[in-house]
């Protein structure tokens, strides 16, 4: 059978796809810089949603914080087991990097419980008695950038890199502008958008990033 | 401290977003069928992209034949560990089902080599030779359904309801439009957007729905 498909590579098909992504963002007048633009681009290659060229505000510096952090090894703590499974574990090995997933953890169900908070907000408390800096990739809990912007103000925590981009409709807006009061490094989705999956993009985009490959 | 947030359980969070994203469904003048209501508004409450009001399209009886093949713990296989892991596995379990994902299996990485296709398509194989009635759910690779679409036509395979909705920009769209027609039940996403997340989610919406509880 012959079908209208281009007969690529996995690799090449990927450029490609990355060249139109360019194109487009170009036809619609967007303009990245280039530290930005492989995450932006990662972004919407994840989720064919150019909203991301207008949603992804990062802080000075922040690329090059978590270029720096995984570069060392640092671990990325995530709120969902979905956006670990999304994450280049391979990529992350080179650098003698791991991901951590406490959502499904009994210590956190009971503390959840004990404190009448969510899993998530208990996720974030274990992470910051672990006293080691994280890189943090929040795609579903407002909550958990809730306690992260709690923990932060009160001297308890000192990110290495924030991901903020849960989605949704009830305290996600206003979860990550909390973010974006902090001192700390952090690349943000403005608005409802995001996920799991634009979490872990993002975390493969500074890896692939460091490799120099992509 | 406090902060602007509406202080809700997470079911009560959830419910309130569906609430929203059925005004503005209906502020936009769209209009959903009872059946497929349920499975549009979670892909929207996961992506928060009204875009799938529009884009999501079900072929006649794919919710009831999706719903009675959970019911019967017919397994869901995915192409990717991602989709895998955002599949509520209480609920599925709850009718005896599972989910499964062949992409990291060794003689699925050896078969791609030897016939010289994606690893998707060799999943693909390695569940039409198990002989046995699968749900697939493909959020990534548009190989996965072109070969999906060669197994049915070649009378080899008859899915119980294939859930394509991969993302990206080559291939993807016609990959879709190929499951379209099919005569098996599908439930798909046209043009370039889908993701891991929007196939899982759909899952679960079609587990919900059996559950009765949301």
């Amino acid at each position: 059978m012959t079908y209208p498909f281009e007969t690529m590579l996995p690799a090449d098909i990927e450029r490609r796809s990355f060249e139109m992504i360019a194109q487009e963002l170009d036809a619609q007048g967007v303009r990245l810089d280039e530290e930005t633009d492989l995450i932006v681009r990662r972004v919407i290659h994840t989720t064919a949603d150019f909203d991301y060229a207008q949603n992804l505000v990062f802080s000075p510096g922040a690329i090059e914080a978590g270029r720096a952090a995984l570069s060392a090894g640092v671990p990325v703590v995530t709120d969902t087991q979905m956006a670990r499974a999304g994450i280049n574990k391979k990529s992350l090995a080179r650098f003698g990097g791991e991901t951590l997933c406490f959502m499904s953890d009994e210590d956190v169900a009971e503390a959840a419980r004990a404190n009448g908070t969510t899993r998530a907000t208990a996720c974030m408390d274990k992470a910051c008695a672990l006293k080691r800096p994280f890189i943090f990739a929040v795609g579903n809990a407002p909550t958990a950038l809730i306690r992260l912007y709690e923990l932060i103000g009160e001297g308890k925590l000192h990110p290495a890199l924030i991901i903020g981009v849960p989605v949704g409709f009830v305290n996600v807006v206003e979860s990550k502008e909390l973010i974006l009061k902090t001192d700390v490094p952090y690349i943000v989705a403005r608005g409802r958008k995001g996920g799991s999956n634009v979490a872990a993009a993002i975390i493969n985009a500074l890896l692939y990033g460091l490799e120099g490959a992509r």
